[in-house]
């Protein structure tokens, strides 16, 4: 049989059949990759590192529903792609001249891609984040200039809670750098500054002997999860020496431990007569 | 029949009619894919999450004819676009090179959309702020540099009138992180520095009364939401020792808070002889 | 009759003559676009949402001559570059292979274009300004850096006048964010440090009887256009408790009305013994 | 007569006679519009808008100068091209394959366009300069980081003096905002910082004596256009208040007349008892 | 044989063949060469500068696990891509116009390929690294902003445990500069202001000792690998000179060593009636 | 006789000819056009504005050999690139079809001409420095972040000596701005400040008394081009009041006339009891 | 002969016979050209400027080791690229449609040219810094930011140690400015500040003979290159003068000599009863 012969004649038709069949395949295919992505990323946010599983499943089923809800707007753009493309070659297969309509279409492309770059960009930053599994809902993250808990964690925005309440919304693809304060574990880390003329041996064994006492504490011993550490001496001048003291503890609870420690702290500083430097600069972290 | 053999003989008319009709088809449809963009928009905008009903509406109305605005001019820029492809086209059809046509007005639109890709990122990123319901009108916002109240969401940018009355214009296309303080809570954050001598248990048992008349005043009582965190000794040194306090209340009313706050505890401290830490420096949030 | 064929035998001349009608055509049809635009623009800016009525109109002139000019040169570019695209298109015609022309034409014309991106950027951000209304002619406003009072508000670049009579002229495209402090309302917003052993109450009751003074007057009385607030305290320490007070007045009139209740808020202190913070750092605004 | 004949059989010469035609003709015709260019920004800069007639001369022949030493250099490039361009066309009538030539042609005409857009970008950046008049030869201006004395405003640079006498050249490209001291009128502006028990009014009516004076004095009296203007209270507070004094001068008189008021002010201040702050911080402005 | 007049007649089938069997090999040509590139990062990782071994063959693991991830994700994009081709270039071979499809995937490639150039630097960065060996886990590095010790080096992403426990996500792309303190020597380096009416050789003398008391103690005396070097003055006014001391050490060791130098150095120094600058500033680094 | 006939006949060695003969022309022309730009650039330096003659001719040298080694690589760079081009096009004369090869060569193009573009950025900054003759040897120039005196000006980078005598190299592209402070004059400024209670006209007139004897001492009279300059009051306060003292001198003389200035000036003080304020914070320019 | 009818016949193999010679003859020119640049490096290096000559033979080595390494990598890029473009030349030549393939392989280049467009120019950089000698190992130089010995000079990376044992790698496209202080010569800088009511000259004369008895000195004498220099009164204020001493040195023994030369002037000073100003501020430079 000699194909070519009969394709040269009945080429218009099988043709435009072809375009249609490979459209409608193409739709398809894609469709069942957009539903395979949100499958695994919905699947791949169902093993969590972290603890936190009530809220965690409140923010699957959120997660899951942007997901696709993003995933039906791209389904609807390449449609449309698919569909504006089958019409331009049908219509190249009838014999239309179609420079003209590439050339004005790759302008109006590349004028929308340059627009829409940043949003290609926040989604893949916003893809990776939950791959590699960098924060999730209820984690104290430092993003950048943003600091606070996580309450969402979308394809292309973060969201977090500041200390004052304010909700910072953050795209994906301006986060450079991300700070958890919340994976496995954390420290509770302070720089007390002495005045010059106490005795180091004596102030280290006080503070081992308070910090001792938290670790046994009723309300703060379960969030410990190791020995006290004295870090030794930062720094000395004429009038100071400022000694360093952290403890582990699990995350998220290093600020509570540090406050009960500092208070703890203060009174037996008190109660043993050492006295701290006169320095009234503040340095409030949260 | 041979399709292909009549085509031949009549294809500069057909073409041509096959372009117009194109043509007047992809205007049609553009027209009703931004009719639809524009309705949903819209209908997104009316399911408000906050409670400012009556601006709302206010605002919808002149949102929804900024984005009728917006359409309309866009529909102008789509239809001269369409008409002169369908024009380069026709003269192709009847022969005359358009190559030279095709590359300057190929150089002419790269250098237009070179300007305007911007417009294009701003109004990008208008729809996102829109369908994220990242802020609407009432909120308090901080947008990296400038914020205040919103007083209008356009799809290219957004209107805040600061604390001093000024009106900011904003293109939605450089905010890169929103924070809004006017979504479903807040929080009256206060530090307050202590004179070293003071007792601690005392400070805080005085705190905790002044903060309880508050929640039970008539004024204030209905915007605090829950009940006072003292968060605990947030820094000491031989001057002083800061403790935190926290409030939760409603949406925008943290202000007012913790200024009548700061008015009874200052009352109820000179009642009691607490002393504060003696420095002058003000940082004056809002 | 046989189109085609008659056209393959005058094909030459007749293109030719295409060509030339299309390339007059268009060149009107961009001369009565850019006439609508201009008049648009001309008539967008006659529908002041402000009062300085005199200035605005000499301004508008001056506005429509500018915007007339440039339009102008973007005429006399349209007219070379449609000559030029045609005269490549007859050469085309008379069988001369402008492959070579059109490649070298296109690198010239992306070096230009590059180079007057920020041209074509500048422009759009102006015809923005215009039709968003984000500031006129006597506005105050801080443009990011520089700040002032507007003197003319060009397509490309504005003019603004600033405190030392310093004329600045700043392009368009490079404002990211405007602050107008010229419409519809301001706020004269002061922030007064006290001694802290003053009383809170009797500092308030004295400033809300200077305030109301202030309203009655016969020269600032009418710039005032709502009834004091006092917002409390913004912030206390064992030296200061600072109150914030607040003014509505009409816009561009929050300076003199703030000058004047200082002046009176002191000499209302000085009568009642009231004392204030002994802090000599200086912030001054306009 | 059937021209598409004759030129089939002459074609390869008539081709390239019509190259060379048109090459040539381009040449004059880029040459001629040089010139007007040329033209009419040295006429363009004859209009002086300043007063500064002599040096403005000068300038102008300088300007005029460079003007051509670039449109020469432009003439040059522009000669290359357009024959390396018709070499081109007139190979490929010959026959050969010029895609390959285009090919390497366009990627180095990248790369040099590259590296030479911020030359463009200059360039145009100073004739927006000379056409919209934003400084000229004797200003004083503020060009974002550098300010002195404009001593050459050049297509590609302009050249400041700055106080030290120090030549800066800035390239025009990267002027985004101009401050010039030196248009229409300036004002000498004085913060003065009194004690806190002056009396606001006897200080103020001081002033207004020492500003009259000097209003009518023989040296600066012809430098002062407008009458002194107290602006009152911009700040006080325990140690101190300020009042703000503004004198409308000639532009470039400013500096002259805010000193020689500050001398006259401060022996009025002795002789009258009045004392100012005790704060010994210095910003000095030109 | 005339090859050419049998392909003419097969050539269809027998392109598509070709077609086929090449995107084959191309596929498997390239899974190879991911391979080998995936064996040598692993292999070069093997050979370890540094002797955290232990840990080093953990991370290995990880290493290696995530390399295999990436490699079969871009493996899957390959096949794709390659599956894709082939499909259009059997299209092409029906005879099928695919210029439409091809500029219509060009446009949304680009879009692609914009939004995801940020992975293929991270990626090219990642291995770089690897390659280099410009840090390790366990190394404690400084990545311009954020610094910490590694917790894992991916070919995308670098985890810093910094000193509060937060686990730092920079990605590798973004790392312009790296600082690696554990790369075969540290120096611990002191500078010490000593009150003016010290006698500096005294000083000297005193810190040489203690120096060399705790070159021989047994806890520190194995981590100091260099004689204590005094550097000498490197300031001295009025009120103070300082002394630079620094003590050679194995990488991490030096905060230690340090610290312990200062609190042997302050006992001595009390034993010696040797006194300090009263200056109460402090900078604490790690 | 028939051109075109015998071309078509003997076209493919005819075309080969022609390749070769236009690449070798085309290689001498930019050679020669090389040549003279390396000439006139040698001798554009040739005509120094300034006198530091023995140097500048040594520099000359250095700048010729250094323009010449330049010249010689791009020549280097241009043989290679013509070569590839005509082989390329010879293939495509003998049949083989080209596409790939160019589209491969044009992606490597675009990244090593992306790579290399900011070398030809430095070059054309260059070639402007020389031109505009903004900088010699010998000048002391303040290069936006470096400053120190010219050791070397190349077309890519210029070399700096700062006071510490550390040799910086800056990329030429690199240079937004500069500040030449040995160009025709140069201003020896002070800013002198005076305790309040001395008396302002006897302070001017030892000022002035001390200026001319400066300028007819016999080791810097000669230094000073212009008489004194007392340009008044700066600054006052309840403190201080600041005099500003101006020497117009020779370039680069500045900082030594005026530390002449400064020593003779303390003298004169001391010797007529006028009182400095006191103050202790140093800015210390050159 | 008629060499084009034989080519048509046999043009299929021809054609691929003339690929497969001209690849492999690009190829071995390739190696020959890489080799010739490897080794031009390599020798250029071997000129060394400075003396640490041992050292730098180690590095050589290490360096020709690292530039074969890149060389051969970027060969095996070369080979694969030749290899593939060989390859679809040979498949058009079978009458594959090869447009497709080169379509997606722009766009795959494209995103992979975007992404190591960084390393050709650290690479590009990295030559520049090899010719123009900008700093060898040994040398102290600082890399706008980072400042250290350098310790290896690679294509894409710098090695610096720093002063605390860091070892900072730097990639070499990332530099600007590089600031060596270990050139040719070396400046020994002291700004000291003294007590307003010392007498200038006897300070001075002091300042002489303390820096004329270290010249002489056993261990600086022959660091020390030039007389000591006295620059004379820097600054003066009511509370003190500052005079500028600078001591010309050999390269890298500035900080030495301006240490010791501090601890002679101290012991001067005190010896002469020399009092210097009381601040307390340090700045540390190395």
């Amino acid at each position: 049989m000699d194909w070519q012969a009969i394709m040269d004649q009945w080429s218009l038709l099988i043709n435009i059949g072809i375009i249609l069949l490979v459209a409608i395949a193409v739709r398809l295919g894609l469709k069942l990759a957009a539903k395979r992505i949100v499958k695994s990323i919905v699947s791949g946010v169902k093993i969590p590192r972290r603890s936190q599983k009530i809220e965690k499943i409140v923010n699957d089923q959120r997660l899951t529903q942007r997901t696709k809800t993003i995933a039906s707007v791209l389904d609807n753009v390449a449609t449309w792609v698919i569909a504006i493309t089958a019409l331009v070659m049908i219509l190249s297969e009838f014999g239309v001249n179609v420079g003209a309509l590439i050339a004005v279409s790759t302008i109006l492309g590349a004028a929308i891609g340059f627009g829409s770059q940043s949003l290609v960009k926040d989604i893949l930053a916003g893809i990776f984040i939950v791959f590699e599994d960098q924060y999730g809902v209820g984690d104290w993250v430092d993003l950048d200039g943003a600091s606070g808990e996580v309450e969402r964690v979308g394809l292309r925005i973060t969201e977090l809670r500041d200390i004052h309440g304010a909700l910072w919304f953050i795209r994906n693809g301006e986060i450079l750098r991300v700070g958890n304060s919340s994976q496995e574990w954390a420290k509770a880390l302070l720089d007390l500054p002495f005045a010059y003329d106490n005795d180091v041996d004596e102030v280290q064994s006080i503070i081992i002997q308070v910090a001792k006492e938290l670790e046994t504490s009723e309300k703060f011993g379960k969030d410990i999860t190791e020995e006290v550490e004295i870090q030794g001496m930062m720094h000395f001048s004429g009038e100071q020496f400022v000694i360093r003291v952290a403890l582990k503890t699990l995350p998220n609870r290093q600020w509570a431990v540090s406050r009960e420690l500092r208070r703890r702290l203060k009174n037996a500083f008190d109660a043993n007569g050492i006295t701290l430097l006169q320095a009234s600069k503040i340095n409030l972290a949260k």
